[in-house]
C-alpha cells in the first residue's frame, strides 16, 4: 500500500458480558438464538444510537475475516455478503477455493486487496483478524453489542495491544433482548 | 451458614472495554483520571438507570474484599467505607492487622462473617474475589461500568465458570466522560 489509508476499518461484532464472541467449539447460540427472558428493561434508543447490522453493512464495501469466521458462515446455507469482496485471511486455504472470496495469506496481502479495490469501508470480523487489524492501528470504529451472560470462557474478542488504546464514545442502545450496543471510534 | 442466604451480593465495579479492571501493575489511572474528550457524546439515563456509587453504597452494608483491593483502599489516604463491615478475604494477612476490618481465610468464613452480621446487601469487589463469588453462585446483580479505553492486558474481571450465567439486563446509562454502564442481575 502507498500513501495514506483510504479506507476505514470497521468492527461490528456480538460478544459475552465477560468478552467471548464463541465458545470454544464456534457455538454462538447464544448470541444468535437467545433464551426469552421477558425480565429485560425494554430496548431504548439514547442519543446517536449505532446503526444496526443492516445499516452498518451499507456503510462497507469490504470484508476481512480469517478462516474461523469463513467456515462458519459456509455452515450457514447462504453467502450473507452479496457482492462485497471478501478476503480471507489464511495461512492454509487453497487460493482457488471459492470463487466468492480473494484469499490472502498475510496482513500485506490484505490491504494489496484492499487498495486494489479501492476500499472504503472495510468490516473486519472473527477475533484473531480483528486483534490482528487492532494491532496494526488499521480500526477506526467498532460497534460492539454485549450480551446478557457470561461464558466462563472461549474465543476472546481482544487481545494484547503494545500500548493502550483510546477510544470515543459515540452512542449506546439497548434492546429488548438485554443486548447492549455501544459504538466507539478509536481516539487519534 | 445455616438455612438460605439472606443477603444479595453485589458487584459495582469499573472495567476496561477488554475487560480489565486494573493494569497488571494495580494502575487504575485510565479509570480514576481518564483523559479529557469533548468527543464522547453526551451522557443519557435510560429507563431504570443504574444506580451511582453513591445510591449504590446505600445498599449494602458489608463488603467483602481480596488483598489486593484492600491494599490498594490502603493507598488512597482515607478510609472510604465509613462504618459498613469489612471483610478481607486473605489466607496471610494477620487476623488482627486492621481494626477496621475483618479477615477471613475462606469462604465459609467469609459466609459466617456475614451471618453474624445479619448482612443484607454484600458489595463483593476486586477481580479474584468476584470470581470467586461468581463461581459460588454468590453473586445476584451486577453494575458494570465501562470505560473507553483498551488496555491490552490487566487484572481480568471476569475467570472461568463451571457454566453459563445468564443475566438479565435491568437499565444503561452513558456519562459525559464515555462510560457506559449496565445493571443485570443474575437470572435464576
Amino acid at each position: 500500500m502507498s500513501g495514506p489509508r483510504t479506507w476505514r476499518g470497521k468492527v461490528f461484532i456480538g460478544v459475552s458480558l465477560d468478552g467471548y464472541i464463541a465458545r470454544s467449539d464456534g457455538g454462538i447460540e447464544w448470541l444468535s438464538d437467545p433464551p426469552d427472558d421477558p425480565g429485560h428493561v425494554p430496548g431504548h434508543r439514547g442519543p446517536n444510537p449505532p446503526a444496526g447490522y443492516e445499516d452498518f453493512m451499507v456503510t462497507v464495501d469490504h470484508l476481512v475475516i480469517g478462516r474461523g469466521t469463513y467456515e462458519k458462515v459456509l455452515t450457514f446455507g447462504f453467502w450473507p455478503y452479496g457482492a462485497k469482496q471478501v478476503v480471507v485471511l489464511s495461512t492454509t486455504l487453497a487460493r482457488d477455493h471459492d470463487e466468492r472470496v480473494a484469499v490472502a495469506r498475510n496482513l500485506p496481502e490484505v490491504l494489496g486487496v484492499l487498495d486494489d479495490g479501492a476500499a472504503k469501508g472495510v468490516y473486519v470480523d472473527g477475533g484473531r483478524v480483528i486483534q490482528e487489524f487492532l494491532r496494526a492501528d488499521l480500526i477506526d470504529e467498532l460497534i460492539i453489542s454485549i450480551a446478557p451472560v457470561l461464558l466462563g470462557g472461549g474465543l476472546p474478542l481482544f487481545g494484547r495491544l503494545a500500548s493502550d488504546m483510546r477510544l470515543t464514545h459515540k452512542g449506546t442502545s439497548t434492546s429488548d433482548t438485554g443486548m447492549t450496543s455501544i459504538r466507539y471510534i478509536v481516539t487519534r
